[in-house]
């Protein structure tokens, strides 16, 4: 970010306020725009990280990210290893960092998804692996950052001055640019299709969660009274649950959890009850059933689940449905953003900032 | 597990009853004994998958597993990067099961964690990679389970049959075959040393683990009145974290939630306050400062953490201080003990059946 980390006065931020003012609302409107931005201008450095991870042939993939970049980077890693093939982790920073290992970095691709590509984490990871022989690619949203220094080459998320302390608009950037990449580098030419519908669909997918969460939306009402809630996806959108869980508990500070529903079955399940909000993210596709799955044994526990899904999904007064026309590893762009407004308006129901969380910096330094 | 998944009766675990006579609970003292076996009948077994390791000169790991088994493989990744050096990450099974990807296996390790062997997406997995030319290997409790026939090599964990749906000792045992594995692969002769200290170290470690969680004890009075509570490790504690985290959800129906003292400052933190029991697992060594980081976070926030620590955590009276005598990669070993019965009292304490949570099976099948 090139924020200061001191986001300006928030109009509408004032407890209880009904008015759509925050950065952070604004900020999830301007999504379709940064995307289509990005999808212009970031052709050419998309391009050069493109060929050299071609030239270079990694045997295998590792991300580094934390907090929010990090479900941007289970994305990422949902399509490096479906789309590519190429076996791919999320990085254990403190591995490097704290325990002081040197790893075998030859032969793999490191990506690092940051915001503000400040924190020395981050950093010392991939200048580890960049000296150990790996090829390391940065995608944050501030050329000017260490990380962006370190990295062999770069994707600029362009997504613009963030000013709200939680992310929105910066996710799907990242979201956005690791698409490209993956999709330069994939056989799979319907994916770089949908990459050019994906303004549009944003767009479509921004009015429909606007219509369906608005301060008087029963489903703030549900999840701003409950101090618990759960939000379960699987697949690509696992990554959507965990960011909209923690949107959930950044802003509007309740314990908000997000599964896979595989995980859920595991054990967590046993919370799910009459009084706990549920909502599940329901791609259309073969990930679909899974999450039924899951949503069956919620609604069994004597929840009633919201759903968030596409065509297949069913008009309903507990579901919101978008205008999905992507593949299941762009859909997850669009998913995000009732659960991004969701959180905001519970935020402001519940009588916080949701753009300046007590405690939280835009910047987080972690060693 | 031999269990054939439905628990007998257990002795003592009706409502708000006092007596330590669950099966969880007397699982939880096998430990000691449990490990002290497998560290003597599973030498051949593991001397056998590391001679094929060290044949194969794997580029990169990588770890499947569920649940409580997914902690243990969190567990064992650190080992693996940090001893061996091998960029090493967890799988997402769905990537083979549901969105049917073919993964460039060749070149590496896949080490698949489990009780029971039987959930249908980690055989796929397995088989799957196995296929493509990786080395597979199988950390099961249940050597007749289509997980072992699925891979290479196999390594029993020998925990016998656990009665509870809560996994204990056999989770310990996981993370012991994990080390024995890792320790005959290392060049470090201090892990191997302190392997064989194990047992020792696990039993003072129960006993002082025994002394400071009873019925009386005020940390469970704590966590039973909270419907929400933070565990906060990181590193390889980052499991054991995670794991009493689960274990609290399953068998005390409370949102506990496990971070990362990293993560907890990427937003979680802003959960804490005065009305949320927080337990902080702080190693001795080089991560202990990251966690005394998130300790004091926690107290800003109003929060009286819980420690559990070793012989560099002051005694006092909401710390639990355990006789650790073996390195940062098998400490995490003991520090689940206490955890583990936290989570067993709290759950009577609330008037829960440790052994057979609602709605829980021994063995979850995922696709």
């Amino acid at each position: 970010m090139t924020s200061s980390g001191v986001p300006e006065p928030a109009p509408g931020a004032g407890a209880g306020e009904a008015r759509d003012e925050t950065w952070m609302r604004r900020e999830i409107a301007e999504t379709p725009e940064v995307v289509a931005r990005l999808l212009d201008e970031g052709r050419a450095e998309v391009a050069a990280a493109a060929a050299a991870i071609r030239g270079a042939d990694p045997a295998w993939a590792m991300l580094v990210a934390r907090g929010t970049s990090d479900h941007a980077a289970i994305h990422l890693r949902y399509l490096i290893e479906t789309e590519l093939g190429i076996p791919c982790g999320l990085a254990a920073p403190s591995v490097t960092t704290i325990y002081g290992a040197e790893l075998r970095w030859r032969g793999g691709l490191v990506i690092a998804v940051s915001q503000s590509g400040r924190s020395p984490d981050l950093v010392a990871v991939v200048e580890a692996a960049r000296a150990g022989g790996a090829i390391t690619i940065a995608i944050a949203n501030d050329t000017a950052s260490p990380l962006v220094a370190a990295a062999d080459y770069r994707i600029d998320c362009r997504a613009g001055q963030e000013r709200a302390v939680a992310a929105t608009k910066s996710y799907v950037a990242q979201l956005a640019a690791g698409a490209m990449l993956v999709a330069e580098l994939a056989s799979d030419k319907g994916l770089a299709d949908a990459l050019g519908r994906l303004p549009t669909t944003l767009d479509g997918s921004l009015a429909a969660s606007l219509a369906a969460i608005d301060d008087n939306a029963p489903i703030v009402a549900e999840f701003a009274a409950s101090e618990r809630s759960i939000v379960v996806s699987r697949g690509y959108d696992h990554a959507t649950a965990l960011e909209i869980a923690l949107k959930l508990k950044e802003t509007g500070r309740l314990f908000a959890e997000g599964y896979s529903a595989a995980d859920l079955s595991h054990g967590p399940i046993v919370l799910s009850g009459p009084e706990i909000p549920v909502l599940a993210i329901r791609p259309d596709g073969r990930m679909g059933p899974e999450v039924d799955v899951a949503i069956a044994a919620a609604a069994r526990s004597g929840a009633r689940p919201w759903v968030v899904g596409g065509a297949e999904t069913e008009p309903g007064p507990r579901t919101i449905r978008l205008p999905i026309d992507v593949p299941d590893g762009l859909a997850g762009l669009a998913y995000i953003l009732p659960g991004q407004l969701l959180a905001e308006t519970v935020a402001r129901r519940r009588g916080y900032d949701p753009d300046a969380p007590p405690g939280l910096q835009k910047v987080t330094l972690t060693r």
